[in-house]
């Protein structure tokens, strides 16, 4: 068995995995060396692109940080996340669908009441959200928890600002299912591109922004959570999310009001927006 | 264009590229985005297993230093690298194979005389390696150049261990191609498992060990240059190196010898081995 050229060296290696204790993992590694020796193969990659291909990827693990997961942005941006998501969540007709988890989450948000404003002070404009927690039938769900991430009116993630903390919260549902927070209008944002995903996007001439958005995992006892996003209508990205991560289903129209009474029944002394949406979950 | 699952999704992704300006760029990154997906596709890939592959990416670039190069490990032991060098040394018949570069060569080995002894004190048992550079057709090229690295008898190289400088120089060829030089026989050795592409290894059943072996980049002026191994016939690891880098026309018998008259014309004290190997360059 010693390895020449082309399908024979292919066969050799797929012939080391035989002894893999793991068959779930030797199928998975079959593929893999299936798919990256038919890429090579395909391309007829040079040694030179082959180098550049291994900085990149070193310069990519080197990028990674506990506050920063540039190959999490590497799948986001080539549509592997979303694959995944895809194929991990085929859900029936009538669920909320599912998109990106994205980086930004933390675990361990605040359980705050209805109606509380979770912008924490940050940059933006007052913004309301309510809705309802729903089954697939329309059967309001009480109880259901709303686990919520969002940036500031400037785009940022609190995560990427030094000791700060803003936009996040858990909300749950009254007796009808309905929930409401304050907060402040989401906007597009670029994701990093100081790193080897931004200089890789700029070569593909692609721009670095994803539309609009407040993150969301519901979740209720007996249903399976859900972990998507709710969209800004209008905004000029829905139609080329860095990370693919947009579904019709998931926009909504954000409206804007003048200063006055707001959702909440309390006055707002300068112009907010308000939005609404039903997540849909589905029995485990 | 919001994309949703399967092929239209990848679709999606492969559409962004259209404005990449390097045409090549474009080639490549379109066949990885779809040899990606098909791997994803094929396999199922659930969120778990997907989070395991982002974590193994990051610790291999993580675990790259300026004298560890994880990512050519992996690329090594999945067989990418001798497929890279298959497709861009397809050499006429008769010339010297080409197998795997490795992570252990320095450049700016000192240039030694005929017989030399490049193993400066390193532990091993002694080697003689003589031998010829010569063309296609049999023709000797005298002043051609080979550049030596090997491990010591123990199966460590110099950068593996802190400031040592052994077993590497720069031999010449005379009037009538010969060159010859002093050293340690090579022994096989295992890559360095301390790392993912250890524990990947181990996950697999397979041994890390590749059989012993000369490095050697043999070059003269008006020729292709070669990058290469001469392999110890015999090896038990011949038919199983870890990074797939034998080919038949590589091997060579050391052939062993009680203390006595050395090739090179002195006494040896010891017992020691003795190899010949000739060396066919193309012409530019």
């Amino acid at each position: 068995m010693t390895a020449s050229t082309g399908q024979s060296l292919t066969d050799a290696v797929l012939a080391t995995f035989r002894d893999a204790g793991d068959a779930r993992f030797r199928q998975i590694m079959s593929s893999l060396v299936r798919h990256l020796h038919g890429f090579v193969r395909d391309t007829e990659l040079t040694e030179a692109e082959w180098f550049a291909a291994i900085r990149f990827l070193t310069a990519t693990g080197q990028k990674c940080d506990d506050k920063r997961q540039e190959y999490i942005l590497l799948s986001d941006t080539l549509g592997v996340s979303m694959l995944v998501d895809a194929i991990n969540h085929r859900k029936p007709g009538g669920a909320t669908e599912t998109t990106v988890f994205g980086p930004f989450y933390l675990p361990g948000s605040a359980s705050l009441p209805m109606w509380s404003d979770i912008a924490n002070g940050c940059a933006g404009e007052p913004c309301y959200i309510n809705g309802r927690v729903l089954d697939v039938n329309g059967r309001p769900i009480p109880g259901a928890t709303l686990d919520i991430w969002q940036t500031d009116g400037d785009g940022w993630y609190d995560v990427q600002k030094p000791d700060a903390a803003f936009a996040r919260g858990k909300l749950t549902t009254d007796g009808e299912g309905r929930f409401g927070f304050r907060t402040v209008k989401p906007v597009s944002y670029p994701i990093p591109t100081d790193g080897p995903v931004g200089e890789m996007l700029g070569a593909m001439g692609r721009h670095p922004y994803r539309p609009a958005h407040v993150h969301a995992i519901v979740s209720a006892p007996g249903y399976q959570a859900v972990t998507t996003h709710v969209f800004v209508a209008g905004d000029p990205y829905l139609g080329s999310d860095a990370v693919f991560g947009v579904k019709d289903s998931l926009v909504t129209a954000f409206t804007a009001h003048p200063a006055g009474t707001a959702p909440d029944g309390k006055p707002c002394a300068v112009s907010f927006h308000t939005a609404q949406y039903e997540f849909r979950l589905v029995k485990e």
